[in-house]
């Protein structure tokens, strides 16, 4: 009998209604003699109002309480969909991640899983019930909660999957799939039948909102096949799996991402040790640098550029301005009127004419590019936010667009 | 150093502004060096919303979901409290009734409390931290939650008090105390400094809102002193203690309460065990039924009628009616027009003539007495509910309003 664990995030948990979907989702996946593990987010909006309440009371840092407060987000809705199964007549039973097994460590709100006992899971398989699991929560050492952060839900769901050794793990979505880019900048965007775990992590890298990265890197490392499809479509979804079975093509999506802020620390005298200190200081407060650019001309200061997420320009700036006041730099610069745009495709590595043509397209368009990332299967440019979406419709139509291929 | 226990309801936890006040008085207790244990209920509101919502999903009947479910709101006010707190600079730490060693049994949603293990609090109050523990939960012995009915947040409270031998249970309320009647029905109400346990257990069960009479009992049976005041307000409170310790006051309160409907069962046959079987088959389903009156007349069917709580009427008259086919009586009789009206004191038991007093009063009134019950501390009349404002008026002039004496 095979085994599917499904993940339902909150965009498809709006309202009582879409319970009652996912219950009917449940409902015909055990007809078909399929077993089934289920785990839930939060109804849409709750973690968020959650997290609105805490900063109210508290200083608004995660601690031990924030992170059981958010837990209880999760721990209503699995009881939900339990009542909502139990209600059509299929034995299901509620589980918190720390009584599914899962544990962690990390700072609260950042939490890592560390271990998956599958046994609870199990049992109540063998039992013939439909276990319902907290997603975004693990058990710390000091068994208390402790929260996985954005997107935590995904990972609960592949780690799960990963110790059930399921066959799939499905993540049931708004969006009835993954496309070749945002439909909503480009009407004929393609919905892709099949990706690899590799070109999945760089789209969401990439601002794409496909499946957590964290949670990409984990099936790939113990190779659970993702499924992305629509709660509310019947059509088929996305596949996301090894490169190898994946259909190889050069650019397989283009993806952008606005919710980015340049940083640039002015002045920096050119002595070891500083770039270290900067970014280890961004990190231990949780703030994610990314397309760091340091421009060194030899024994002269020098500029460090860098992006962050816009929820963190002000923590960032605040660090930055500590560092320069400390190392002698001159200031701090930042722009918010910026965005990333990407290019992804696993066959790009042995195509090397890829970041030309693309340089290419952006100039015919009169589009300036600010600056430049790339890895083996993707190559970013930091453009004009007001430039983004042209960049995506024109990116699009040279790579994928028409003929679908070089 | 001093140890009470305080217990929050949710009447006074309204808004986050709330908590901050919650905070404030047990930063203030702890500065006079009294250890301080947190029991919370869920913010006003909360749990109510979160039973509409497992109406919605489940057939409505407590299960383990809905346990888990409605748990999860405690869980969010002593987080937050913890949080409040904290911010203040004191270290708090919030527990969940299964981690603050709360030990129940029972069915889904009327859990009883079996045991305290005191040991997770004493260690934390050990570590200088105050305590905060979610009411109205307890774990199973299968290591599920299980919640412990309306008002199950004070049965929480006085258990952790008697395992931890605090001094004092303290029930910080919307109101500053308890009165020798409504204060909205009579406007010179006294606030009654000190009550005995069997006076309060006769009020709550009287209808008064004072303390949930589980809870009153178990307080008794322990020794625990239990005080009542104003979460908003500096007046003295009142007290609940053993009886030798308290004035000796022939009628202390008068209390009335109009949530409650009358059911008979008409033409029953005057056989053995079908008291038994009716009341086992209410009880079985949760429904409690008080004031019991059996007119036999030897040889001939007669009617047994009962007063339960109004939410429980449906449910009350669907039993019924299948014992009257059962049985072969002729029907099922209701009226929802009624309510009681309570006379209570510890001194009545020595004064006969209170009774017939109280009787007096309300035919003076032209007030008709529908049913009659007493114990050694209460006498209780089932009249219309439109004279209940009326009868309680009259009785609280006749026995305590004026010279407050007898």
């Amino acid at each position: 009998m095979g085994l599917e664990v499904f993940k339902f995030g909150g965009s498809s948990l709006r309202s009582l209604d879409d319970m009652e979907i996912m219950a009917d989702k449940i409902a015909r996946y055990r007809q078909k003699g399929i077993q089934v593990v289920a785990v839930v987010s939060a109804m849409h909006g709750s973690t968020d109002r959650l997290i609105d309440l805490a900063r109210c009371v508290s200083a608004g840092r995660h601690c031990r309480e924030v992170d059981r407060l958010l837990s209880t987000g999760e721990q209503q809705s699995v009881a939900l969909l339990a009542m909502a199964l139990e209600r059509k007549g299929i034995k299901a039973m509620s589980l918190s991640g720390s009584e599914a097994g899962i544990r962690g460590k990390g700072r609260y709100g950042d939490g890592r899983i560390t271990a998956v006992d599958p046994r609870p899971v199990a049992r109540l398989l063998d039992e013939g019930k439909v276990p319902i699991v907290a997603g975004f929560q693990a058990e710390s050492a000091n068994r208390d909660v402790i929260t996985l952060g954005r997107g935590g839900s995904d990972l609960s769901a592949v780690a799960l999957a990963a110790a059930l050794e399921a066959e799939v793990c499905s993540f049931l979505k708004d969006v009835p799939g993954i496309y070749s880019a945002d439909p909503r900048i480009v009407g004929d965007a393609r919905k892709l039948p099949r990706i690899s775990y590799g070109e999945c992590m760089e789209m969401a890298a990439a601002g794409a909102k496909v499946i957590q990265a964290r949670s990409v890197e984990m099936a790939a490392r113990y190779e659970v096949p993702l499924f992305v499809a629509g709660t509310f479509s019947e059509e088929e979804g996305t596949w996301i799996m090894r490169e190898d079975v994946c259909e190889s093509l050069i650019v397989r999506s283009i993806a952008s991402d606005r919710n980015v802020a340049k940083v640039a620390v002015l002045g920096v005298p050119d002595v070891p040790g500083i770039a270290a200190r900067l970014f280890g200081a961004l990190s231990e407060e949780g703030v994610g640098a990314e397309m760091i650019i340091q421009s060194v001309m030899r024994g002269q200061v020098n500029d460090i550029a860098f992006l962050v997420k816009k929820e963190f320009l002000g923590e960032a700036i605040d660090i930055c301005r500590d560092i320069v006041k400390e190392i002698g730099a001159q200031g701090v610069a930042f722009d918010t009127e910026i965005g990333k745009v990407t290019v992804i495709g696993a066959g790009m590595a042995n195509h090397p004419e890829v970041p030309s043509r693309m340089f290419s397209n952006l100039a015919a368009e009169g589009i300036n590019i600010d600056m430049i990332s790339s890895t083996s299967m993707s190559i970013t440019c930091v453009v004009a936010s007001s430039d983004i979406e042209k960049a995506v419709k024109s990116l699009h139509e040279e790579f994928i667009g028409g003929e679908g291929s070089l």
